[in-house]
């Protein structure tokens, strides 16, 4: 029978903890390493909705990219958001395990498949922080070339690899031909992509002067939004997961699209 | 059909929020205030033995004296004594309400319970905060009076009244005449019991330079326990939420005794 | 001759510094009180390419919405843009002042231009910090009712009116009736507007997790950029400054548009 | 001439002070170093009482486990304890060293002791820290084992071979065989101990939810008092000097016995 | 027979410790409230060899103008200053009062004192900070008039009326008519000075940026010196105790004079 | 063309960034380093009148030990001494650079200059931090011999070397031998020096309770002014840095004079 802890040990090997921000919070955070595990499900958050649809769907496991606790709460109520989460968690008899900044930074995790979804070629690790276990050097951001094209080119690429429903930019008044990425909210770290030679950068959540100091600099500046750059990882997860644990289903919530629209 | 929420407003009214210690977490900690209630157990602790007592009772609120939750939790699972009880609470469909320093402080409360169990006569609070919506002062410890009588029939006493295993005390080299009670952890109290004129404290988990403070001052210290100082106020809370809900069972928590032997 | 001084003492009759933030920084950040004016360009932010600007137009004060220094700089170089901005400020001659947070909270400021220009009638201050000099409520947000119409409707209301390249925004499944408006970066007052009744917020650089949280809030929640938000405060100035000065040329900077393109 | 830099040089090559908490405060605490030393009283505090009593006894050099002063004094007046003390021992003539968290932690010091006086065999340090000039493992905390027996019998021993008034305990349901000990407050060790695989732990000044902590680890624990638990070393203290210092009287405490009675 | 109390209430009549600094620690700082008082010597600081002195010349109360404990001391030994005065006075019987930034700010203390023997006329508190029990205004600084004369002819004042080893000043190239005194280390108020209108200030231990602060405003800064600007006040000190306390022998420090001199 | 930045790079060849104190400022703080320099100016101090002199003067670089920008400004305007400094250099066109406690330490800098000055033999630096590149030692303060000499025949020297206006001092009883130099404010190293085994220490804007330290440690404690003891490095600056850059004029600035006089 699988255990909780035999899944989030297999994910430790994919997305080590040693490699997330010290800010973060990672791992099993809700139920129990011992819960026999019959069904998964894969998500970017584990939002109220997710929860009640993991419940619904019969599975005793969710993980997820960003992390169900984030300010450690000093009651468990359904006051708030993260309450009502954790209630329909543990009335469901699910636990819940996630991967955030250790998944971002990881070879294969969110960065990279970014990077592949967008078609990058000789992608690498910008300002690498360490190796992992197998020697490949790992951190946040990922570099990699397009063939050279204009802006306009490479926002309708954008646009229709992430299946984004719109995208904000400046123009750094540079065709495009090294791409940074970063999923989710990467914007401070525009200073890096820049000092690294790249000429365009795609990331999410930019602010106001994040858009006039890409402008200032010179740099193509893509905000592709948060769930398009971050949940390609989740398809990949699901495939990672059921690869490694065959006897059990493992799929994709579906009530988890992106909510934010463009007009 | 009665609901947390109602319970909870009950218990705010005999022990109001705003009496509470800064540091303090208090009023409902796990559940839901919608959730209609059929059944409550009180106890002086939210342990994980207690929890499973609850669910096994068929009680849908557990309305005891400490806070479920301390320190605030990064993780639910069941890897912590609090994640254990937070997970038998919700698996069981149970509320958990609690009033702890505002229940200390409170006219008719942990330490005005704890006096009359002791039988002091002319009870009054020391160095009171304030006064509540009825013009009664409130504060933290009682004093009272007793017959005066050697220390060594006060103790016997003590133990006798509150059903003490044991004792631990220094003498302050006098009898036993005013007499100040403080449940639980007030060691920490001790000067400003002295300054108020009381021959003898008794309060609980006092420690090694406590006992030598008050043998320096020359006052009778009474460590009686923090479990035989402050439960017997769970049975006045039984008496007075079933006076209020006459509609609801609500039951004493039989596994919550004192788990601390003397030899 | 009129002074920097002068200009700065009427400033503060329509934006007081006391109603500003406390982390904020606004008045004279670079330049001389008693320097004589006789040209005066406004713009929303004190960026190089507009002071630039500044000099070539032969200003020699600048007023700005956003302040030319937020942390404190510990040296005036070219190798910083706020360093850069200074230098050209200084070199060509030209003081420079601002008024941010206060502009923001006044009655006549930002976000009255905001609520204004969107047409919303019976526009108040929701949850005033206090009355200004004329006995007038002051705060940051306000709210004003539109007849009530689909959100599609409101979005191209907005998207007109403000002159948006594009909206992102979240449906709370509610029609248009009270709306409240914050130019800038306001997402982080949502629940404030939530509380206050209204069904749709229009404000600026709104994150992941805020458009989630109007999503499971059910409020319609609209980013329409900050530049488009904001900037219509800058033509009342010059306006304002002009009727306050007649003998001073005062203009806009042309220079100063969005960057923010949509795609 | 034996001076006081002299003794105090000895006792830190047996408590070095490397070896203390950070917190901590050891050494000359009080007088001179270069004072001729013609007389040693040893005690485990340096209480008002004990002070007195070295006075009295000719004494012109205290040396105690316990720091005369925790908390640095803005004033020295016989307001407070610690002024009372400093006052009586420089109105003596006499100077005040103390040994602390060092003595606790070094091979030979409080614990080593306590774990003899118990007559604890295959004695080691739990979680070695580092190790002294001599090669041996230094740390708080000892472990070692007993015939296995039942806790009463065990209870019964510690009672009688540190001549304990009463022993307060919870039981682990376990019967003793791996005994850890920790004199004086060590409560908050106990993870740290059932860690390490003891079935019993001895300290002192342990607390409600400490003893419940255990309950739920099941684990023996066994409050034997703080006086008990380390007043043992000073006999050991009183040899050592004398074997070094042949020459000059050295003399255990009268006055000080434990304060605590049990009833 | 009078006590150390008697006297430090008395003392505190004429400098309420209400008046000092927040960081200031003064009262009695050593010995003991009850102890019989016979002889009183004041200094201006209670530097070892002070201490000293008050012994043999049989005192048992020492009144300071600065404080015996700043820095709240771990350890009272022979290795640093503090610990051997308070060994001195402790040894020698002697108990120690002060009253330090409370007797800078109150009427008739040391900025009076100071403002007197300088022959100020109009003598007023500078930016007063509240009202004393007599109503009279106190704070820090005085300022006061002399008939107008050049910078020289009042050095030649400063120095002759204080008793200076020597002077160190700038110029502010301006006559002196209007003079701020500030007894000790007060240069930092040199700005609240030149907002007061004087033209001249006159205080000790002022900084090398100091100096150039004052030549830059055009204000004359004159530093006479810590001794000379503060010790005024020992004997007016000496004067009202004697005459509140006419049977006990009052005498001023003969060891303490000024250790700076001038080349 | 030489830049502000070729003159930067040289003076950190001789003055490492590295060497510089974790608080301090030093660097180019003001102007551009793609500058070209065609004249220079060297003071101790950037003060508004050195800028003044620089401006007029034609120069493009003012090189000073004392830094710019200390507390780092929210505002440049000429309400402040650095705004007014900074005004001055930028509306002049120059820039400015500082060495300040990197040049204190460094071999051959502010205090080797002083030592060479005050004629010292054997000079080495006490307690060196490291190595510089060339494997010379380096830190704060320096110490050297003189020939034997009463303390005034050391005063008379100190005061022609330098050329003070006066010295303040206290005597510590000893003949002079072995000197310590510190340039500037260094009292606080007193005891450092004490324990180097020094006999006289010569520094700047020594306080009240300094010269108390010395003479109870018995050390001739010599102030010999901020100014005279560091501005002897600005002549050797000139020097190197017209040795470095020959094709253009290296001035010294004849403003800055010191200011404070002695009566």
């Amino acid at each position: 029978m699988t255990t909780v802890q035999q899944v989030l040990d297999y994910i430790e090997t994919i997305a080590p903890p040693s490699m997330k921000e010290s800010w973060d919070n990672v791992g099993l955070l809700c139920g129990s390493g011992s819960q026999p595990v019959t069904k998964i499900m894969v998500a970017l958050d584990p939002f109220e909705r997710v929860c009640a649809e993991a419940a619904e769907a019969g599975a005793d496991l969710l993980v997820t990219h960003h992390p169900l606790i984030f300010q450690a709460p000093k009651a468990i109520t359904d006051d708030t958001g993260v309450g009502r989460a954790i209630l329909r968690l543990i009335r469901g008899g699910i636990s819940a395990i996630n991967a955030h900044t250790n998944l971002d930074c990881t070879p294969g995790g969110v960065n990279d498949i970014l990077a592949a979804t967008l078609g990058l070629a000789d992608v690498s690790v910008i300002d690498p922080v360490g190796t992992d276990a197998a020697g490949q050097p790992w951190g946040l951001l990922r570099q990699g070339t397009v063939t050279e094209q204009p802006l306009e080119d490479f926002l309708h690429h954008v646009k229709t690899a992430l299946g984004c429903e719109g995208l904000r930019f400046v123009s750094g008044g540079k065709a495009v031909r090294r791409v940074a990425v970063g999923g989710g909210s990467c914007g401070s770290e525009l200073r890096q992509v820049f000092d690294s030679g790249c000429d365009t950068f795609v990331t999410a959540d930019v602010k106001y002067n994040q858009f006039w100091d890409a402008t200032e600099l010179g740099i193509n500046l893509i905000d592709a939004g948060h769930f398009p750059t971050e949940n390609p990882v989740c398809a990949v997860l699901v495939k990672k997961l059921q690869a490694a644990f065959p006897e059990i289903p493992v799929v994709l919530s579906k009530n988890h699209t992106d909510c934010v629209k463009f007009y």
